[in-house]
């Protein structure tokens, strides 16, 4: 349970009342009542009513806030306020504005106008932080710390002179000597030695490719600069208050930060999630991965879905309304996944500023509308589902997402341009069709409850990650490896002699060549005559100790192999030199995912999802119809109160469009 | 009659002495009266010439251009020559460039390189004029002033801190408190609250969404900022000249300028048209469409067309030449539309500078080329069209285009971007193939001779309107309005309640929310079985007292209507959820028109124009063949002296590709 | 030959030994023994090693580094190092840092980040080049002097504040008094005149199109300003080293650098040449115009492919790599051209840096791999043809290729963009595929030599090439010139009396009108009925005393003529108003061209190469197969040693898949 205050499923959304008069104020606490709203988040965006003046501080507004709230029974995860700084911070010190790698400030007018490292906004932040904590420690309504909002999702680098500064410090403190510093970041090419620590400067914009270790350390710099203002955040509020939990709100997949080693500064994972409603199996299935991810984040414990849009958002060229009973899918999505609480963004939608348009809890038609009536039945419906809360997913396959070796991967200059996600998804895909669970863990990580690991352009490779995966397989662990891996180490220089770098034994082979995007490209299985659509990339293998499963059947490398296995002490390696076609995959996966014996929650069509959530002695199948049009699904040894409706079932189960059921069962001595 | 001075119908262009040797000055005398041109628009860029140097004004030569031009018969629309400052004024005042949202300055070597709240250019500004007018005031030649030269077209905005410290002071005049400021910008969204007004800048280069009404004030304050230039110099004019008419050059549906604001200072409309010979039907449509507009900025008086190509412009990505007969047809189509002056830009074609491929009526091959044989057959002709002059179009429909509303629909952040011209012209296009006159009308004008008026997507609409549109309708007018309509008061803030508001009850419906560029989104008509296509947007409507004319068959909001109508008052109001495929509009209001009682000019083939001008006693049919094929018209009712051949017709007329003929009848008692 | 030292052809690469710890460096050295290296560039971006500290130069490792290459027998291409200055001159001088058009530096990282006019730079890369000239001026190892590298690949204009006053100075030396200027730069258009010149600025970003002449002589000033630096190194050898010749990198069609200019500062031609593995016939054709282009820029004297890819390179989107045998028919190609060294970049794949993707001769994998054993197949292979060796090409047609020109006729606001080089390329291709060898000339240059001379979109002319023209065709030559010819001069202004001026009598004909890309066009040859599709442009023409040899058949110019020939003198000349399909063309000119008496070297089939290399008495017949397939060939006349097989040829040779051969045979008195 994420806290003992609230021990229900977390409802409710980002609150903001300043943008409102109070008699509305009293509007929201009926509406909450009866959309069964139980937390909000309170105060985002308001340090510039919080404190006017730099040090004036107003608290009185947000006093009778709270206040209300708690004779309400509404909790507050409440905001340091920190994410966007007033008008005042900039006018007084400009140097706190962001610069971008050409030399432009981003100036006020919308929102996260900080430079990361800059001195005059954190110590306004802090203060503010810290005033917070002292108002509101001991106030009932208090359940929960939500730091700053979104860090980094529009500026998540800045290039000034402040930053070059702070970079070098850092830079400092990892390489300790110059000439380490030259050595990893291979400053004997272009010229780029540095015989001064004073030379050393961001990647601005330059004439030619900038140097990819430099670019690469600076990604890393940016990452712990801003999380640095989160763990400043956190630790004022810790001293406070140590029994409240903190959080700040992820966004899934988000490239500049590494929410693994966020996840474990805060005490609760929270995300925003905002699938495209038009955006068909693609958006739904990416939905579920990113829960996925965040759910791995700290080793399975249940997340937050801070926020996701009641109906339309308000960025994209084209903002869909939710249908209906979409929203109500799309959260129970949530929960399957291992979310603890449905949030959104935002209670109320505003009448003006930027995300007017963003839809709220309560739209701008008020509660006689169809977005309202469907959060209240939503709300009213949840209060069935205390039973989940704590549950966890047991998952056998595990996907290595790796933060730094995507950081490098997606730097320019390479073959040709790869992006990770995509690569991710592509495995994902493969079990997610078929209910299969999947975490997702750190090369460096524990992998030893996963039967199946799977490694897609692990193109950054470390020591250490090296010896992890040598481990791994050699204790009988199965893993699967795919192109353009083990490439480089931590400051992306080259290993030389061949790839996967460090694994080549385990793998049974070595690369010599990448053929990026070959055309008309096609992989035979040895004896058969079917041709295998293959894409993207070709690694020219010469195997060693490895088996062939396909080979190539064209291009100049016709005859190397496609696919390959290798037993290396008690396990199995396996490695892809290409893209498959997803079909051919999916195939063959199958065959080996019985072998493992890693079965899926229950057989269901195209389209309707199973996910298992279990506590000691109770499993909760949560199934997701997404199509346009009823499923019937054979329940096969499920039986049980189905939790929305109350309702036994067994057998078969008809869920209609959008429709949700949730089976539980109890389990033998668990 | 715009002047008393030229009883004629104007005919010349943009002349540039300065450009050429003075022997060619004597040459261009002989040309233009072989081409009959009566009036050039002199000096626009010639300020470099007129003050070399800061203060010190060299005004011979133009003294002897003058001299020779009266002696000539061809009067001067007489520049105050402002548009392009020499170079010594960026470098005496390096302040006086304008500066872009990311800080950038725009240089010298093209033209417009002003910040338009530049001190030291505005005094320049003024200087130069005054001393022009009182040079020239009394000069023969002089018939009317040209101020500037197409203000904003290539710096509509600048963001320099001189800008910054004027925005401030328009904001204090507008708002008064900084209380109200806040209040009316929604500075309360993302924490964007001022405590003091220098705290407020431009919106430039912002890291997230920059606050909508911001955006949307400094729209307007830079539309005002470039009208006091205009103003500034007028009233210098004025008081010098006070009978000599003064205009600036428009630009049609331009989006910086509020033309029906700045149509009031001036004395004439005069305006810059330049259709893709290339662009088929939409081009001469949209010239048509714009001369209507540019006609209705100061309610139906003749304006003059300032400048059109000869042939070529240099501008385009393939600029395409007038094929023989293509400038004379849209010459003639300026006229019919209500222009009282055909002009060109320019006389003589450049032999340098970036606009030397723009084509002139005299080419770079001189006067033996095909060009300068059209352009002096028309001035010739011309001269048989005295009796026009001052003849008016009057129409029975009305099309509603606001600035205002438009500056703030196409701001960001919005369900899906909607660009009001289209909206317009998808309109315009109903009557216009029905030959059917429309004028445009601002949302708070009068609209009492009116039998139909049209507003697509009217998303901002005020108080004033609203009352407008009210008493229009319950006094028997005939209003049809557009989805996404009545969205947001005049700082951009979201009407609470259902929409269009302020008028649901005169609409008789509510919209409770929008679906932008619905998929495969079809209508029906009640009873009816045949599919209507619809595109763009649905708004979901809730019907009150209005009748659905038109309900959705597809999506989640089948059954809702598409298009309604309601009785109100005396009046009847029409709504349109939806962007309806036009065929089908234009057949449902053919037979609302019929109903009306609003009659086309004559019935035509698709492109063939027919347009009446009138003037007491008179009437002149326009007829002009786009087609590049002969079309044979049944005149009907119309018969009488055609006046480019003086012969009289009835009956039958037969136009050649590229034809035209003007039809005059007298009309009882006029 | 290129220099006595080196009496074979050159095969190596740049070589950067300060990337790799000094055990590599005797790895270095049986590697290159073994793959036959005799040259090596070495040092090109080792400034920061060299000068680690202003001032403080450290020589000793290249001490080392040249004693292991004279011991082993390679020489050295020496650089003078400054491509890539160190950071510390960034650090020091801040003003050295380039800036562009928006005011943006670019700053260090990558390379190449120093303003062509610093003074700074300039006494830095002065001092440099002086002191490693002291340093090697007698080391057995120094054969030729690397001169920078690729001079304006990235920065090839600055608009600094630095250049601004270097630009003033040169306008001042070419133009003598501001007068003059404001005439040739058109200053009377758009108030542009200035009054002083202090007023005059780079083409920096400007409100509207920027002066086009100002733009053009910026284009001069910047590629003499980067010639001045490239002289200034040249002469500070010379004078220590007056035998040792020197070089520097070209690109090709690189347009900044007018490669003509240049050629005549350097005792050697070099480039850099990397046509896509992937791009099929576009690609190696284009290979073997620029080797064409760049053989023409000292008149026919053999030049060194100073840079090409082992294999992949690193900055495409997709960078594939070259198939078995695509790198050995790629350096064929180069020789059969005119080449007498064959060099790559670079010796060993660095590890580290923006081009650790880039291929090495010695790759990551080291000499176990394919490109390896290629590479030093090709080393030994090549040692079979010193005999080659300053052997030249004897071309009987020529293309007129001006930088001057293609500067201004890819400027802005033209009646259509047009590129120059494209256009070159039509009419290389039609001898290409018939193996006519072609030359490129200037248009001043003497073309005594050609019986045909083709110029396309000649657009500027100056008197002087008019002059040339008209006497290369009284003379009895052929000269065929190309739409949208003889528009303006030198400052780009535009002559009067229509076109190709100064020619027309030549031409026999007058150009009035342009219509660029005209719909749907063709022309007929008279009395024929096929249509001959016809694209991009059409001049429309009045014939004087020309013939038309087709006219067009469509459009308003439909009966004027598409293409013409003129009797003049004794010669022909023929004006193409547009462009015809180029498989109507290549039969039109196969007649002519048969006429002329311009024989092939070979006919062969599509995709199979024959070039023929002569020197006094002997002549090398090159067959280079592109396509994948065997072809077989009919070798005519041609009968002798094979050189790379030993073998004598006759009568039928088949060719495999990218195969080559050299055959040689003995002349009769040459």
């Amino acid at each position: 349970m994420i806290t003992a205050k609230l021990p229900h499923v977390f409802y409710g959304g980002d609150y903001n009342p300043e943008q409102w008069p109070e008699d509305v104020w009293r509007d929201d606490m009926r509406l909450m009542r009866e959309a069964g709203v139980n937390l909000v988040s309170l105060g985002i965006f308001s340090w510039a009513q919080l404190e006017p003046r730099p040090g004036q501080y107003v608290f009185d507004w947000l006093d009778r806030v709270m206040d209300m709230l708690a004779e309400n029974g509404v909790l507050a995860d409440l905001a340091t306020a920190t994410a966007s700084p007033p008008a005042w911070l900039a006018k007084l010190h400009p140097e706190s504005l962001p610069q971008d790698a050409e030399g432009r400030r981003y100036y006020p007018g919308g929102r996260q106008h900080y430079c990361p490292n800059s001195v005059a906004y954190k110590r306004s932040a802090a203060d503010l932080t810290q005033r917070l904590a002292q108002q509101y420690k001991a106030h009932p309504a208090l359940a929960m710390w939500h730091i700053n909002n979104e860090y980094g999702c529009h500026i998540s680098e800045c290039m000034c002179d402040v930053c070059a500064a702070q970079f070098r410090l850092w830079l400092g403190a990892r390489y300790k000597t110059l000439e380490e510093l030259n050595e990893r970041w291979g400053t004997a090419f272009w010229s780029q030695h540095y015989a001064d620590w004073d030379e050393i400067l961001p990647p601005r914009k330059t004439p030619a490719f900038c140097n990819p270790a430099q670019q690469l350390d600076y990604k890393r710099f940016m990452n712990e600069s801003l999380l640095a203002l989160c763990r400043a955040e956190a630790e004022i509020l810790r001293k406070t208050t140590p029994k409240v939990p903190v959080t700040t709100n992820f966004m899934g997949f988000f490239k500049p930060l590494d929410y693994f080693q966020w996840a474990q500064d805060l005490d609760v994972v929270s995300w925003d999630s905002y699938p495209d409603p038009n955006g068909g199996p693609d958006e739904y299935t990416h939905a579920a991965c990113s829960h996925d991810l965040m759910r791995s984040l700290k080793g399975g414990q249940p997340f937050v879905l801070m926020e996701q849009a009641p109906s339309q958002v308000n960025w994209r060229a084209v903002n869909a309304p939710k249908r209906p009973g979409q929203m109500r899918l799309m959260s129970y999505q949530a929960l399957a996944h291992g979310a603890d609480g449905i949030m959104f963004f935002q209670w109320r939608a505003s009448r003006a500023g930027a995300e007017k348009f963003h839809s709220g809890m309560v739209p701008h038609g008020g509660k006689q509308t169809r977005v309202f009536r469907e959060i209240a039945d939503l709300g009213q419906e949840l209060k069935r589902l205390d039973a989940v809360l704590g549950a966890r997913i047991e998952a056998k396959v595990a996907l290595v997402a790796d933060w730094q070796s995507r950081w490098a991967l997606e730097l320019d200059s390479k073959p040709a341009h790869l992006d990770a996600v995509p690569h991710l998804r592509y495995c994902y895909d493969l079990f997610y069709q078929q209910n299969i669970p999947v975490d997702f863990v750190q090369p460096e990580g524990d992998w030893s409850q996963y039967k199946l690991v799977i490694a897609p352009v692990l193109y950054m490779l470390t020591e250490r990650a090296a010896k992890n995966i040598r481990g791994y397989v050699s204790s009988g662990g199965c893993f699967v490896m795919g192109y353009f891996s083990g490439i480089v180490d931590e400051n992306d220089q080259i290993y030389l002699g061949g790839y996967p770098a460090l694994l080549k034994d385990v793998m049974g082979l070595s690369v010599e060549e990448w053929c990026p995007h070959p055309q008309k490209c096609v992989a035979l299985l040895p004896g058969k005559s079917e041709e295998i659509p293959c894409s993207t990339w070709v690694d020219v293998v010469n195997a060693k100790s490895a088996q062939a499963s396909a080979v190539f059947a064209s291009g100049y490398f016709a005859g190397k192999p496609a696919l390959t296995i290798n037993e290396f002490g008690k396990g199995k390696a396996l490695y892809a030199a290409t893209l498959l076609e997803p079909s051919f995959m999916s195939w063959l996966m199958s065959g080996f995912i019985e072998q493992l014996g890693i079965g899926p929650a229950l057989a269901t069509p195209r389209g309707v999802e199973a996910v298992v959530r279990s506590k000691p002695g109770r499993q909760f199948l949560f199934l997701l119809n997404h199509n346009p049009r009823p499923e019937t699904l054979d329940l096969d040894s499920w039986s049980g109160k189905e939790l929305l409706s109350g309702k036994t079932v067994q057998g078969w189960l008809t869920l209609e469009p959008n429709g949700v059921a949730i089976v539980e069962r109890k389990k033998q001595g668990g």
